[in-house]
């Protein structure tokens, strides 16, 4: 089963440079341009399986960098922490006077994000 | 010469993990824990020029990891956007009254952070 919400694209837009060329190609035609494995066989003359091995094997050698670097966590838990930021945010504008304590709460994220 | 304000802790932050178990070694006693070229090369039995030319080594394999991922070009950048952040919010102290005009710009640092 084809899945677009999976974390592929995200890893592929992380690591997708350390690919070959084709397993690039075949990934961004796959998930990209959203051709099915059929269509993106039949581009190349290649079988439906072959295309989901190539395909496969990219998308494990995506994992195994991000098992050994976590740069995709990484970003996602920053994006958590902005996500906090835009909360403290839409609380602020609720008030008629500034509330330093939301200001503070920002400040926190914001210094933690730039020196972890 | 010893270049500890280079970017080199910064890219092996990242891509360390990408290293051989040897590279790794030398590069964290050299730059993590200060050790000299002549040290390491006692503490292994051999030559300084050795323990130089796998330090050498192991930083180029980082920057060409850079040069085809530019992660760290981009954790920059976001940190730089950080810092405005903080200006903003050190302008948001100040005021009486909250400025919905420093508050949005916040806010829009922080959505083009989370989705570039």
């Amino acid at each position: 089963m084809k899945d677009k919400l999976s974390e592929i694209p995200l890893l592929y837009d992380f690591y997708g440079q350390l690919l070959t060329p084709k397993q690039r190609e075949y990934l961004e035609l796959y998930y990209h341009h959203d051709l099915s494995l059929g269509e993106i066989g039949e581009e190349f003359s290649i079988s439906r399986q072959a295309v989901y091995d190539i395909i496969r094997r990219g998308e494990k050698v995506l994992g195994e960098y991000e098992a050994k670097l976590g740069l995709v966590a990484r970003f996602r838990k920053e994006r958590e922490e902005l996500v906090h930021i835009l909360e403290y945010l839409e609380k602020l504008k609720k008030e008629e006077r500034p509330r330093e304590h939301f200001i503070l709460s920002i400040e926190k994220i914001v210094k933690e994000l730039i020196e972890p």
